[in-house]
């Protein structure tokens, strides 16, 4: 069974209303917030990464899932089940990567606990929105450009060679290992934007983000590969469907470009439904059939 | 090495103003917000409970945080690791639990990923501060009244029983699988009270509770057993030590007890340092040789 279902079966036993977002929306307090975790083994594995790295991109994931809202990163509570192998020093690399990743977003406590074989993290993290319009994947809207804030495809470049124990470059390394959260795109479109609009992380890759956004929001998406940016040598699945790049795809009004420092057309909201990749749709199953998706192994 | 330890090092690595109580207090917000995490095998077995009663624990549990702050719950994000044999009638299950738990309380997103062998929970909670005075472990005076809102100890004596595969009664089962956090009791006390005052939840035992108190108030809390509420059944030792009874133990001035439905003065304040129980100073090894430790094993 895939995550999506299982979100389903999640929103029809409780309230389904603040289910769907990369973060939900707590207008009565100003806020919005979000939680992901991290399993070892799962998501990563100590072969390749180490404690400092994993506080970073732990605390990373998290960012970004506030950016996607188009909030500001304010606090979060990081919660560690270790195994009894992982000692003090373990724990203070961590904290040294979280802070590394966010040095401005205070630490509002969390948990440390034991577990048998595994470390577990899960962080949850809240951001203000004072001052910033505040994103769903459900306001897209026909006439919007669909942007993104950088190259796609480098962190599952990166995987791909760890583990066939290639050669890889720092670069594509790093995309994987130590991604970084796109802060300042989503600052400058959150800032400066009124109406609607649009706005995801790529964490299961580009392709998933533009179709979530697409039948959230009952609009087409219409995409060209040769927009997209990205690294020459990564395979075009990859820059497609490849996840944990921590990207931002944003559906936004063309008179907002000039605002913005970077941003890298690829397409256009129109009306329809779903995704089109250089004129051809694609159906959800096309899409969710390629998805980077943990469940899958 | 113990988890007070861990915290010391994470004390000294971030930010350290916000850690400390069972919640974080951010004032700018109107919040108070708490992450704890229950693992398979650490902190249950599923040899005793099942998904609904482990998502009701899951959720009672971060909901006695709230309460120990005194503020009101509000929100709580839900992140589940499941092993493959976990399918959704599991997930079904367990939101079902957290929904009875806490009907009232929104929950607004989280995570669900895979997990390789065990279950991990990690829930995020929010409160709202709004109309309460807010607790700290480091606000007991002298010259008010320890008061705590139950009997303590009838969670471990239903662990022990359960271990033991001896006859369990509901009480002392219901107990250990399913508490209840004192939201009334709470809620009496926050919206009632001026002053400063300690409030802390049971989760490590009452004499933890007491020990962090008067160690972070730089005061006394003397004591008396016999005005301890429990049920004759259960040890001393657990009345004492006994962890996740998740009652409240508050500090409070005499002239608010007329306005509490239900409290038991368990002894008083003093100027001097650390626990006295029926005369006798405990020093603070001695407390925190015996307290709840899931690091022990």
């Amino acid at each position: 069974m895939k995550e999506k279902e299982f979100i389903d079966i999640i929103k029809s036993t409780i309230n389904p209303e603040l289910i769907g977002d990369d973060c939900a929306y707590l207008e009565d307090l100003g806020i919005v917030i979000s939680q992901d975790s991290l399993v070892e083994d799962i998501h990563f594995k100590f072969a390749y990464t180490d404690a400092y790295k994993l506080g970073y991109k732990a605390a990373m994931v998290n960012i970004s899932d506030i950016c996607a809202s188009g909030a500001e990163p304010e606090y979060m509570t990081v919660a560690l089940s270790l195994p009894p192998d992982k000692d003090g020093e373990f724990i203070q690399k961590f904290y040294e990567g979280v802070k590394a990743a966010a040095p401005d977003i205070k630490i509002a406590g969390g948990d440390i606990t034991g577990s048998c074989e595994k470390v577990y993290i899960s962080i949850a993290i809240i951001g203000k929105t004072a001052g910033r319009t505040i994103s769903s994947r459900s306001h897209a809207a026909p006439g919007q450009l669909v942007i993104v804030s950088g190259e796609h495809g480098n962190s599952a470049e990166g995987l791909k060679r760890l583990l066939n124990g290639e050669n890889c470059p720092e670069k594509f390394l790093n995309a994987h290992l130590m991604p970084r959260a796109e802060r300042e795109f989503s600052r400058q479109i959150a800032e400066n934007i009124t109406a609607p609009y649009a706005m995801m992380d790529t964490s299961d890759g580009l392709m998933d983000a533009l179709s979530q956004i697409a039948y959230s929001s009952g609009v087409k998406l219409s995409v060209n590969y040769n927009k997209i940016p990205h690294d020459a040598f990564v395979d075009k699945a990859n820059v497609l469907y490849g996840g944990e790049d921590y990207k931002l795809v944003a559906t936004i009004p063309e008179s907002l470009l000039f605002k913005l420092d970077k941003a890298f057309v690829i397409g256009k909201v129109e009306k329809g439904l779903g995704v089109e990749l250089d004129g051809k749709v694609l159906t959800k199953d096309d899409i969710e059939s390629k998805i980077f998706n943990h469940f899958k192994g």
